[in-house]
């Protein structure tokens, strides 16, 4: 059915349940409740509200007593802001060359902050520290290069694997031990904390992250994500002046508290964990029914929300057509499908038993 | 009863209805509706869902045919967009002492322009060419001295006064004679259109405005502003790189259809002139039971939803502690008090009330 | 005889010695000398030669031996690079309205740091406390501002006045104490310390001041200015990572050796005193003889290289055509002359003749 | 005798004549007699003197009537600037991995531009068509990604080879059919151009670069290099509010006239010519006789003044020690040797001997 609307617009995403992206998802009923209950008369404006204290008391108490979080309002800004407390221009981030902050947020973070991006290469998303010493310059010329001094991981990657919290401090080790600090891009936090089966902090800053944003967008709010620092000396340092960044970057809401109740009801009863759960569940059962499609082979391993999978032409443009699918390489072909905390079996059933009756076709048939 | 909870909250600001800001108000009940008719299934995400597409349509019956109009996440957002779209480093933008983007974004604009900022005292918080033609440097030292490029307006003012479509005109001839862009700061062009009983465009682009943003926030969204380009040569050459700005400047949402679904709300059956009529309304009868009470004198022109008053302190602490009033300047004792759409005729003569009651007080013993 | 080939320039500056600019002038013979000796065979770039090691050695001579100095190349890029090393974005620099780095850098410290800066009215160029609590805004709008973090004093200023050691350290007990740094554009620190009869570091570091430029260019130098951080603990905090804010501000020369001999030259022997006494002293005899004539009027204590006066017209175009003099206020009228080391008694004699021979003159006879 | 002296300095370099880099070289003596004869009493300053205009007429003789030169500091500044006058902070630079701008520059062209830097792998440092199709990202993710605006080529490049002019017109061509503008770092452009038997805008603008930076420094200058536009619709567009941006980047020399007192003499005689032959010549000797000492093996083509070699640990230690041989790669030993203006055939023999007698040697008997 939600085919027919689907054609209204671009690339196959639909207004049913595609598989396009989770931020093509709507809010999750609880977190929709949260707003209408938070818009009762007047509140203080920029965070001064109930609601923002009741989410930082809950972000704290999942990272850790100590931490200090602050909501801002998407993911770019999320990043940005966090960088831009963490550098300073002569310095570089160091990350994947698939990490969102180098490939898709259109140079933002080097614009707001002054800093260069350095990209090495990784494996199925993941960093470790052999693979950035094989990478990064090893010569020292001195004041000619910029300086790496932040290591960022993005977890769960952007290929949909998830680092677990020993190699969270292998890397964080590996950083603090050369007077780097570590970033964590969490858009996808709660995936990879149900992935490994902990807590948020477990693979974030419980491991050694410095600063992380914590995703809300793709895991069932309206929009909102929150930066937080560890309650560690040198998180604190960089927390202290962070409300002036914020501001600077853009990403202070006026009318705060409705950012906040989202939080409040992402972060009450474990939601973000549900919500988590269901994705990953429903890109598990994804990848196993995909992969038995003839002429379909998975390229990552699926360990969070995303199956990344290589397929005959005629199924690509099928699911691309009619559930969004995302041709994420032009050249390999390789198809991204991401499930989202509303996906079902049904969807997904719906989706490989119209790869596998595509299967055989021939693709120039297909348009 | 909301004094009760206010007490919990700093600057006497309220869960009630207070004075404080029109940031202090909720979501307009049709609005949140919007939202929640728009949370169905999945949409494309970035802006390619119809929500977005009829949100574009209506801007473009408000802003003119030609006119293009992108959507961002808050008024820091939409003037730092804008201004870089307009701007190149060695330029500078001149705008009132007063202007929210010289005084309240933080130097948001200059870090993400790289530009300066050139302040002219403003009457009322009005310019005029003349006052202009007073305050910036005469000499002309070439390549030493940045370059004045744009004029940016802010209407209705910070200090809640309106420039009539007639004086936006004198304005823009005046820049454009000079090579300059004009600029609009419209977090309040609701109030503004309101108040010259005039259409939105009537007080911005079809006055010659070259760039705007027009405001949402304040006038019963949860959050949204939209940057609108006049249809002009000058103004669609600025629009046509404008998508890249948003994203680098942090303001693309990804769940766009709740931005746009607002903003559908708001300029379907004029609810934005409604809303604004009805804070419009409220400050002007403010402003008249406050000059009534003893020892309260006006300062700035009520004309649209703010109204600035000197008064004895003890009035002014009353008002702070139960009902939000802003203690604006320090050193005179202005203090500014702001109707929303949801202000009743109610709240103003419970707040005239209590000012009346502690205009005999000893301020000494009001605490 | 040089009104002649003065002709072939616009504006009047001229090929023979003229009052413009100490920028005008050309390279002391001892300077062009020192650069001469230096040019013998290879040596190591970008400061690893001895000439750099020497003239660091004598600057930490003149600016006490714990203080560090880094060369740069001009004005702006000193001021530039050590406002980079004083300033995050979100804070603001605060100087005077005529302050160079305000007025006369095309917004380069601006953009380079991303910070604000707030001018400050003062009278003869000079900053007093009082002054700067009088202007800046005492309202704490928290990170709705930007944060005062530096006080830049110019010394001498760009009025021909000169901060005594004793008003230096008023200035940076008021900013001490309030949490923000002091830097000084010491572009002609050498006459500044000339006119208070005292050492280079008396009338800067030794003040109070954090961090210095130390200008060469117009005191006899071809090219190339010393940012001087104090040996205090936040001096030494700040100059650790210079060097590569020197390098991204394009301020490292490579053939630095060429820059250090000049500092060499400048400072053996006391030469950049005996150039600013030269200065100085022209600029007392030019202000004397002037104000001697019919219709001039100094604007400004002379007690620097710079004299400044209003003048019938008739004079001021004399004195623009034959002297350089430029026109430094169109609206008021106020000629600004500038002495250099190389300006002779009879230099200003011819001047002076020249504006008493005018006096009487028609003005619209004098072309 | 000048390893004695040389002993007091790091890595080798020295005061007699090394191979360390181009920038030990010092002033040709025709320039420092060039800046003598500038240095006649006064002349306006930042470039309203006669040697500029000069030093303009003659820049604009090599590189096209049309054409329009600004004369700057360093090389690090002439590509700052130059950029910034091309690129929008959403766009970037394409360039080879090991260019200047990438790695040696500290990150000054993003910081200044905002921009983003994209390398592509080169052979050879030399970029083709073919190579940058290969490395460009190919989807187009819309503003998500930065839009590659300008490629960006070194002539001569990092590695000692150069681009001919039919190279230099086929990836002009490549990039103008793609809307993108072709910049060139011309720190060596002197050798490029002997080196393709050309003119300076053979291998530059007349091959369809729209930007060159004509470096001075490396050829004989005490410090100076060239922004030239070339004199096309799209050259001149940019060039017209360039003075603006050399100011901002502190570019813009006070006493102007002693920069472009150098350029006479450079461009007079085609002194850039001699400069470079003799150079280039030293360095093809090099490469021949250094290439016949067991173990040594060029890894590059001898096309301008440097040679980069593989060699046993020995002779790079050797080399490095007494002619400051610059260890290019460490994890390969590649050791760079540059040739300057004043190298001599003597000097070349000198380093060969010393390869060639510690070609036998145990090189851990070498310390």
């Amino acid at each position: 059915m939600h085919q027919q609307s689907n054609r209204d617009f671009h690339d196959g995403a639909d207004a049913g349940r595609g598989f396009r992206s989770d931020n093509a998802s709507g809010i999750h009923p609880a977190v929709l409740a949260a707003i209408a209950e938070a818009n009762i008369g007047h509140a203080p404006a920029y965070g001064a509200d109930r609601w923002t204290a009741d989410a930082l008391r809950l972000l704290a108490e999942q990272f850790g007593a100590g931490s200090q979080a602050f909501l801002v309002l998407n993911g770019t800004g999320a990043n940005v802001s966090a960088l831009s407390a963490m550098l300073r221009p002569h310095q570089a981030v160091v990350c994947s060359t698939v990490a969102h902050l180098f490939t898709d947020e259109c140079g933002a973070p080097t614009r707001f902050t002054g800093s260069t991006v350095l990209p090495v290469p990784a494996e199925h998303g993941l960093l470790t520290p052999d693979r950035i010493d094989a990478s990064l310059p090893q010569s020292n010329r001195g004041e000619h290069q910029v300086v790496p001094a932040v290591l960022s991981l993005t977890n769960a990657t952007e290929l949909g694997t998830v680092y677990r919290p020993d190699q969270v401090a292998d890397l964080a080790e590996w950083a603090h031990s050369r007077g780097m600090l570590v970033h964590m891009d969490g858009a996808r936090l709660a995936n990879a904390a149900v992935s490994a089966r902990s807590s948020l902090t477990d693979v974030s800053i419980a491991a050694g992250v410095d600063v992380l944003t914590f995703g809300g967008t793709k895991n069932g709010l309206l929009l909102g994500e929150a930066v937080v620092f560890a309650g560690t000396a040198a998180g604190l340092a960089m927390a202290r002046d962070f409300r002036y960044i914020r501001k600077q970057s853009a990403q202070l809401a006026s009318k705060m508290r409705f950012v906040a109740a989202q939080f409040v009801g992402l972060l009450n009863d474990e939601l973000w964990r549900r919500n988590a759960t269901a994705a990953n569940a429903a890109a598990t059962y994804l990848g196993q029914q995909l992969s038995s499609v003839a002429g379909v082979q998975l390229v990552h391993p699926v360990q969070a929300n995303s199956v990344f999978a290589t397929m005959p032409p005629a199924i690509a443009l099928r699911l691309r057509k009619d559930f969004g699918a995302n041709i994420w390489e032009q050249s390999t072909g390789v198809v991204r499908l991401v499930c989202s905390f509303d996906t079902s079996p049904n969807d997904v059933d719906g989706l490989v038993a119209a790869a596998r009756s595509t299967s055989g076709d021939d693709p120039t048939a297909c348009d």
